[in-house]
């Protein structure tokens, strides 16, 4: 299975978790897929290592000026930072609804699943995250689950970098057995 | 009015924002009262200013070690790091509960509104906060209102720094006018 002629977006605002950027990225990337980094406000990116700053990226290009409908899933990577402000960016809300009806993947990991709740479509679903957003998510009316992965219909959900590995095979299955 | 014989705690987890920790620390001892650094997990605590270290801190006690009925009134900074990981302090949770049930102040700003989220105290509440926490907040039952300051009972509550004037002023009124 490769993911040649697959267009995924990678979604981020500054100060994301690095690695749960970088290692869909690459997987992603050696899978052949064309993979774009979108960012919400700035294309000067801020990397994160927990609380230290990692490396500096360059987004490839801005949401104001991406179109939802040129991807066929969208990666959403943590870090409490970004995921804090990136529930706030209107068209980010209006890319979960819209990648939601039209049953393209959505792959989040960590504190990203805070776009979802914002973007009010998780009612019903199952999900995992960070722990530390259980709370917000079962108050979604979610069922929250602490696996390494959860995959429910559209949703791929991870909790945390630990989980990179999970996360990214069950990308990488959901395009193998989706009629997409 | 002074706040003499007054005990307060404000409780945090490292990487708090920094002016709403100070701002209040200063305020409350000026005005006589007794306050206490309770931290959740160190205590040697790393202030933030936004995404930038600022300076460090030394708290007074651990949580573990410390006792809520010891205090008159519970300030709570933020910060989404400590904001974060302070939500799931089960004993920070145990503390807001417990201000609650007796009545006693609880004053919160910017994001420490996720501790009274996952305490499940707000059903019904009117609060503000910074205003990424708004979905949450509805969420759990609450009222989000957006003003620099808003007293609901036992809470105070304000959005960010730019609050704190108006969110300090709010703790002395309420101890001016509650009777405690």
């Amino acid at each position: 299975m490769n993911l040649k002629g697959k267009r995924i977006a990678i979604l981020v605002d500054n100060y994301f978790e690095q690695a749960g950027f970088e290692v869909p990225l690459d997987f992603l990337r050696q899978l052949g897929a064309e993979v774009s980094i979108v960012d919400a406000t700035t294309q000067n990116l801020q990397g994160m290592r927990h609380t230290d700053p990692g490396d500096m990226f360059r987004g490839t290009l801005l949401l104001e000026k991406a179109n939802s409908q040129d991807y066929d899933a969208l990666v959403l990577p943590g870090g409490v930072i970004n995921a804090d402000s990136l529930r706030m960016v209107p068209k980010a809300r209006a890319w979960v609804i819209d990648f939601t009806d039209r049953n393209k993947l959505i792959a989040a990991i960590c504190h990203a699943p805070w776009l979802l709740v914002s973007a009010d479509v998780i009612e019903g679903r199952r999900l995992t995250s960070n722990p530390t957003l259980q709370d917000d998510i079962c108050n979604a009316g979610a069922i929250w689950v602490d696996k390494s992965v959860v995959v429910d219909d559209n949703f791929i959900t991870s909790r945390n970098s630990e989980d990179l590995g999970d996360f990214t095979k069950a990308i990488q299955t959901w395009f193998s057995t989706a009629a997409v």
